[in-house]
C-alpha cells in the first residue's frame, strides 16, 4: 500500500463514501466467480432483503446498478420514461438538479419547481403543476437533500402524482436504511439508493426499489444498454445473474452490511444512532456558536449544514485541514446561495466518534482565535 | 457472512472476476473519504502508472469509469462519436457483437463487417468497406475476444483505420497487462479495459486510455451525464475528483494491483506468467484428448476454448460441477455455432494451480467413465 502516515482510517463525517465496520470490509476477502452458484445466491438474498425494509415482496423488487448513486437515477429515468413522457422535477438542492440535468442530457422533455435549498418543494404549487400540464407523466423529487440535509415530504409529493395518474420516483440516497419508508404508504414506483449511504456497505453500485407492475410496462424505452432497467431486472430474476460483470467483493460487503443493519435492530435501531449522532453534533455546535442552515422542523438526522462563522479568522480550508489532521474528515458546502460546511451522521460511527468530533472542532476554534460569542438558541 | 462449505476461496479459471492476490483484498480493508487528498493522490497515481504501460504521457492520458467493462465501452462509444458520425464494428464474438449492439441502441449509425468466432476479421475486406464508404468516421474490434480467446491484429486494423483518418477504438478487456500494446504504434485513439483483467484488481470500474487530441475533440457529443467521458476526464485533471462518488476501495485494490504488476516485472513479466499457465493447460487438456477450437496461429494466452468431447458420458453441467466442487471454477462457452467450455489462464494462478486444476480434470472424467481415445497433435 502507499505510505500513509498514520494506519488508522480517520472518521468520515461525509455523506459518502462512509466508514463502514471492518467485518464489512473483511468481506471483501473472497473472491467469488459472478456466476458461481454462492453468488448468484448472496445477490437474490440481499435483493429480498432490501425489498423487506419497505415494501411486500408480491408489489416491489429490487434491481441493482453497478455505479454510483447517479448511475442508478440515470438508469431509471433513461428506462422509465417513454419517448413521449414528460417529466417534473421538483428542486431544492444540487441532487434535485442532476436529476433536472440527467432528463436534459437524455433529452426527456421536462420541467421543473425550483425552490431554495432550506426551503421543501410547496405541494400546493406541484398540484397546480400538474393540474395546469396534462402532458407530465413521471414526478421526480429527492427524499434527503444532502445538499443541506433537509428531508422532503416524500408522501406527501406521492399522493399528489398518484392523483394524477404519474408515475412517482424517489432519489432516497441519504435516508434509504435510516427513515422507515412505506413504498406503497408513499405512493413510490422507483426509489434509488445506494450501498454506500445508510446501509453501510462500500461503494459500487446502487440499487432501485421497483413496483413490478410499473417495471414490467417500461419495455422499449431504454435509453442505453448498461442502464436498461429492465434488462437488468430480468437477468437477475431469470437466472439470477448479473448482464455484465458485477462488483462481486462490493456485494460480498454489502450482504454484510445488510446482516449488520438487521442486528442493529433494523431502520429503526439505525435510526436511533444516527439521530443520537445528529443531536450530540448539534447540541455541541449550537453550544460553541455556530448555526445550521436548515430551520428545526424541515431538518433530517443524516447529515447538518452549518453556516461558516462570522469571524474574520475563519477560513474553511484551514478548519478542514485541522480537523483532518486530528483524524476527522468533515464535508464542504455545496450551496449556491450561503457559505457553509457539512458534518455528516450516517456510517458506523458512534457518540464516542461524535464526541471526539467535537472536541477537535473546540481545539481547532481556540487555534484559529476564534470565539463566537452569539449563542445560538432555537 | 454466509455459510460457506469451505472458507478457502475456488480458483477462479474464467475471464473475470479472477483470482486475486490477498494483498490486493487487504488494500480494501481501509475507508478512505473520495474527495480527500489521500486518495486523489492514489487516483492519480492509478493513472500515471495506467498510461506508463502502453504510451507517453504528453499524448496519452486515461479516465476511470465506475461500473463494469461494458460500461467503460458505452461510455466510450456514446461520448466520442459525433451525432453524424458513423461507426464500423469488426465482430468475431460476442463482445464484439456488444459493441455493435451499445451502437445501435444508442442510436449511432453504423456498420458492421462479421466473421466466425476462430476466424480473424480480414484486413483486406475492413480496407474495402472504409473505400466503399466515407461516411465511416469510427472504428471499433476487440483485441483478445474473450468469446474464444482468439487474439485480433489490432496493429494491422489501426494503420488501416488511420489511412482512412478514422478515430480507431480498441477493446483490450482481456489483454491490458498481458500483452505489451504500443497505442501510438497500433495507432489507437481509444483503448477501454476493465480492473479485474489482467491488471488483477477487484471489479467495479473499467478504464479508458484515449488520445488527448482525441479526446479534446468530442466536447457535446456525450449521450448521458453519469458516461460522459470527456466530463470525467475533466474532473480528474482539474481537481483530481471523481464527478460522482467513485467505488473507493476497489480504486485501492487497484493500486496495490499496480504495484505488484511492477513488482511481477510489468507486462512482459505477467506475460510470461499467463503463458505458463496456458502452455501447461493446453499440454495436459491435448494428453487428456481434448481439442482447442482456435487454431494454433490466431490463439491467446488469456482463455482458451476447447470443444465438448464427443463422448456420450460427457455432460458440461455435471463436469462443471464436479470441478467445482473439488475447488476450480472453469467457464461456460459463449459461442453460437460450436459447444465449447473456457479455462482462462489469467489472475493469480500459478502453475501450481494449474496443475491442480489438470489433476481434477483427469479425476473427473474417470468419475464419468469418459475416455478420450483420439489424442489430438498439432
Amino acid at each position: 500500500m502507499v505510505n500513509l502516515p498514520s494506519w488508522k482510517d480517520k472518521a468520515l463525517f461525509t455523506p459518502g463514501p462512509l466508514t463502514t465496520s471492518q467485518t464489512v470490509k473483511q468481506a471483501m476477502l473472497h473472491d467469488m466467480g459472478s456466476r458461481d452458484t454462492e453468488f448468484i445466491n448472496i445477490v437474490q438474498d440481499v435483493r429480498r432483503r432490501l425489498v423487506a425494509l419497505c415494501a411486500s415482496p408480491d408489489e416491489y423488487t429490487t434491481v441493482l446498478m453497478p455505479g454510483s448513486g447517479t448511475f442508478g437515477i440515470e438508469a431509471t429515468l433513461s428506462s422509465v420514461i417513454p419517448p413521449d413522457g414528460k417529466l417534473l422535477v421538483l428542486i431544492n438542492g444540487a441532487y434535485g438538479a442532476r436529476i433536472h440535468k440527467i432528463a436534459e442530457v437524455q433529452r426527456i422533455q421536462n420541467t421543473k419547481l425550483v425552490y431554495t435549498e432550506n426551503v421543501q418543494p410547496d405541494p400546493v404549487e406541484m398540484r397546480r403543476a400538474l393540474d395546469n400540464d396534462p402532458a407530465i407523466t413521471h414526478v421526480a423529487v429527492v427524499h434527503s437533500e444532502t445538499t443541506t440535509g433537509i428531508l422532503n415530504p416524500i408522501e406527501t409529493y406521492g399522493k399528489i402524482a398518484k392523483d394524477h395518474g404519474c408515475i412517482y420516483i424517489v432519489d432516497a440516497m441519504s435516508s434509504f436504511g435510516a427513515y422507515p419508508i412505506d413504498l406503497k404508504e408513499c405512493a413510490v414506483d422507483y426509489l434509488i439508493s445506494s450501498a454506500n449511504k445508510c446501509i453501510e456497505g462500500v461503494p459500487g453500485f446502487s440499487f432501485i426499489l421497483a413496483r413490478k407492475e410499473a417495471l414490467k410496462s417500461i419495455r422499449g424505452y431504454a435509453r442505453t444498454l448498461s442502464l436498461d432497467l429492465l434488462a437488468q431486472w430480468e437477468g437477475l430474476e431469470g437466472d439470477g445473474q448479473f448482464r455484465f460483470t458485477p462488483p462481486t467483493h462490493v456485494i460480498l460487503a454489502f450482504h454484510q452490511a445488510m446482516l449488520e443493519l438487521e442486528q442493529e435492530g433494523g431502520v429503526l435501531g439505525r435510526a436511533e444512532r444516527y439521530k443520537q449522532n445528529y443531536e450530540i453534533t448539534l447540541a455541541a455546535m449550537q453550544e460553541m456558536g455556530f448555526q445550521p442552515y436548515v430551520e428545526e422542523s424541515k431538518r433530517g438526522y443524516s447529515i447538518t449544514s452549518f453556516y461558516y462563522p462570522k469571524h474574520p479568522n475563519f477560513n474553511f480550508q484551514k478548519f478542514y485541514k485541522s480537523l483532518s489532521d486530528k483524524g476527522h474528515i468533515i464535508y464542504p458546502g455545496k450551496l449556491t446561495h450561503a457559505d457553509c460546511f457539512r458534518i455528516g451522521h450516517i456510517g458506523r460511527l458512534t457518540a464516542m466518534d461524535v464526541r471526539a468530533l467535537m472536541a477537535a472542532i473546540t481545539e481547532t476554534l481556540k487555534e484559529m482565535n476564534i470565539t463566537l460569542t452569539e449563542k445560538i438558541e432555537e
